[in-house]
């Protein structure tokens, strides 16, 4: 099933995917099925399809990437919050800040499911709903000047998230993932390079801190992130997950 | 004005106190009024009065502390997130846990009553909803471990909130704070020693992050924390916003 959210006169409203149709939704969040037909895909507004108050990311975790940096694999993951008020849809405008070098980083994203404390990493996929591509945006200035990442990784806009969730995703640690600037491929990978597996991850983020339904899982970039600049247009694709496309704006 | 939520057996309500009364809440959240009596606040089950998706807080703002570590005034707040996963109620249990130092850290915490996105200092206070008290809890050891504070600082029950919100607090940067563990006073300052005030810290917060109605702000906390362990009850007080009180449990 492919979850997303679309804007309506009414407000936002969940919808899912067949094709190149979009339907209403109908049900519980964690139990949607089908309504009505909306329309094309093609002529949606669609949002972010998440909700979440808690986003937990994790750095460097892509094996290349800690061997471009000439670092080990460290103890347990590199984890960081990111403000949930950054969060926007596909095809949104994002703000790089006025003076800052601000970057991309595609990633794989998970959507939790259901309240997940002291997961084990073999239960991983039970608290799941799904997953989402997003692109955890930085401004790298502040990210080498603040002792702590708040302005680096959460100002407005820094976290788009979608097109849609993808419940029934099969093997989302063997897939491609590539973004792309203005057409231009700047990074290629794929998601076998993990660095501590989505079981790992889940594991040892759950174990101090309860992920609830909704919440999101950013899981790391490869190497290849680079500075944006006003007008570029970033899109991540990872395969199967479709693209997450947004517009860079000055602030 | 004095917010809360309380539990009921048809789950959590918005109530008003006026002295040892609880009324319930009418109305929208942010024009709230009072409905009939409930009963003596004495006998309510209060919750945490807000329910945020973004917990900005502060380090190192308060002048006695950075006194005490050998610190000069820094150029912008030592700024951090907390996940709102973590948020708790007045006189909940909070875990402890396990081989790590668990300290508290009393402070007061702004709560936003409007979108507040590139506040002007001197326009801080149309922005906020109100004042309750917050406690930072720490794990200090992972916060040392640690390069970005996730699992220091955003461990699950680490951020008792409460007992209610001021919407009428005067002179919230002129009022004692003191938190006592078991009786014993800890912590003994006053908000006068901010280091960046009220109005700075939203300048600055909001110039890059937009805060929704809900949100908090936690100020920082003055020296004089310490370790806690379970059985151990922690209690914040700041004049006006009466107490927090919580006890600690094993993780």
């Amino acid at each position: 099933m492919r979850i997303v959210r679309y804007a309506t006169p009414e407000g936002p409203r969940h919808g899912l995917i067949e094709g190149d149709t979009l339907y209403a939704a109908e049900g519980a969040p964690g139990a949607l099925r089908r309504g009505a037909a909306v329309g094309p895909l093609a002529e949606a507004t669609l949002l972010a399809p998440v909700e979440p108050t808690t986003i937990v990311c994790v750095g460097n975790n892509y094996d290349e990437l800690l061997a471009a940096k000439g670092l080990d694999r460290p103890e347990i993951p590199n984890v960081f919050l990111k403000a949930a008020n950054t969060i926007v849809g596909p095809d949104a405008d994002v703000v790089a800040p006025a003076g800052q070098r601000f970057e991309f980083e595609g990633e794989l994203a998970l959507v939790i499911g259901a309240t997940a404390r002291k997961v084990a990493a073999a239960d991983w996929r039970d608290y799941v709903l799904g997953f989402t591509i997003a692109n955890d945006l930085t401004a790298r200035d502040w990210q080498l000047a603040d002792t702590q990442w708040w302005r680096a990784k959460s100002s407005d806009t820094f976290c788009p998230v979608g097109p849609w969730i993808d419940t029934d995703y099969a093997d989302p640690e063997a897939r491609a993932l590539r973004t792309l600037v203005n057409d231009e491929v700047t990074q290629d990978s794929t998601t076998a390079d993990l660095t501590f597996k989505l079981g790992e991850v889940l594991e040892i983020v759950t174990a101090s801190l309860t992920l609830q339904p909704g919440d999101l899982v950013l899981t790391g970039t490869p190497p290849g992130f680079r500075p944006l600049h006003p007008g570029d247009v970033v899109e991540v694709r990872i395969d199967g997950l479709g693209a997450l496309r947004n517009t860079v704006v000055a602030g």
